[in-house]
């Protein structure tokens, strides 16, 4: 089996597809659009598709690619915990770094760490796990990535300092994907998309269906619709629903309610 | 009258600053976080703080901090498109340019552009406008950054080509935030927080007190409360209300619903 990423080998994409799956053949893609296209073309058997992150919240383009590509389903989540490590060459000490590369997100993440070590210069990278693979490639000592402890694996670096992002509670949750529909585990979860006029109580109507069974909305994604002002359409994703249930639930929501995915 | 913004000078930012307020004082904040903060302290008379962009979705971390920040209130909004420009120095050409250096998020946008241009060395920025101030303070004809066309100004560059980005439609709404919370002109909107109990229904019931009154919800922001599994912070902006209705409105909706702004 082959599972797909967005990033590079060592991404924590991949770490979490590897917690998740075990060993197992994986494939990074550049960018989600081409992520999702590869399940859609078959090229990977699945992917994990980021949907949220603790700190930043809902991931909308992923919805919406979902959306884009009918016949891609989501049949699993997971969560992921992000741990900013420090990596560095073998041999090297943390009082050898005198410059550390990494994403400018990362770098953000762990600004506290970075201004705790005097002198040191911070450059910028467009991939987390590509700045820990230059970092070892270059064989520099005082040099220093930030990334995963999966690049550091991958690459042979040696992690330098375990966690070093000023905030503990990083996660992000993926929607695994696959163009098989079949849930991967008996699941009661569902994610639907609807569009729905701009009009007073549209979407308090829709929930009204979601609620007169009973069913707690676990998340919901507001976008705007492409080229169509004030329309919007929304992501919700259910508990306690199987399949069946979520099939019919789409269609009272909304006549062209899709169900993305019962897993 | 200073107005802050995140980023540094000559970013989009302040671009959508100077567009709403004409020639003013502006201030770069490293951070939502510092920028927010400025607003509290009273560094800065108000401030744009962006809560959604066409491309990427909302920005809840930007609502979380208005509730962290009980004397901040949103006191307007805006729209700005943004144009990646390719910034080059004066006398350069399109064909001179054999590098191109921006932030990431801003280098993804441009990506059809850049592969359009032949054997050209791709580097990361952490800022948008800091990659052209650097381009131009280096001097090199064959350097080129993408930024806005006010980094080219600020800093001395020539726009080389106006527009690079594969998709046209790249629009951020900003909220104006002020200590100050009278509105800056009269308005129908506000934004209310609540949090709501994770059970079927919740959030259902809290819509129909908004859709009992015939008013129109513009957006909607789900959050999970910090270190409180399975309770929720909502966001809603409304259109139709004054400051006075959204108060009442508030209250109907959750005893500890805040109405950050009236705009």
């Amino acid at each position: 089996m082959i599972v797909g990423y967005q990033g590079e080998p060592g991404a924590f994409s991949e770490a979490a597809a590897l917690t998740l799956f075990g060993e197992t053949e994986t494939r990074g893609y550049a960018d989600f659009d081409a992520l999702v296209a590869a399940v859609d073309a078959g090229e990977v058997d699945c992917a994990l598709l980021p949907c949220e992150n603790s700190i930043h919240g809902s991931i909308a383009r992923s919805y919406d690619l979902l959306l884009a590509h009918p016949r891609v389903h989501v049949v699993d989540e997971t969560t992921h915990r992000i741990v900013q490590a420090l990596v560095g060459v073998p041999g090297a000490t943390l009082g050898d770094v005198r410059s550390v590369a990494s994403h400018p997100v990362a770098l953000e993440q762990c600004r506290a760490f970075l201004s705790s070590l005097p002198g040191v210069r911070v450059t910028v990278s467009d991939d987390t796990a590509a700045a820990v693979r230059r970092c070892v490639e270059a064989g520099d000592r005082s040099a220093a990535a930030i990334g995963s402890a999966l690049a550091a694996q991958r690459y042979g670096g040696v992690v330098l300092r375990e966690s070093v992002a000023d905030e503990d509670e990083n996660i992000t949750r993926f929607l695994v994907i696959s163009r098989n529909g079949k849930p991967r585990r008996p699941g009661k979860r569902a994610c639907i998309a609807f569009a729905l006029a701009h009009r007073p109580g549209a979407l308090h109507e829709a929930l009204g269906v979601v609620a007169a069974r009973g069913v707690n909305l676990r998340s919901l994604v507001a976008r705007p619709k492409p080229k169509t002002p004030f329309e919007y359409v929304f992501y919700i994703e259910l508990d306690a629903v199987d399949a069946a249930d979520a099939g019919a639930l789409a269609s009272e929501i909304a006549l062209d309610a899709r169900v993305l995915g019962a897993y």
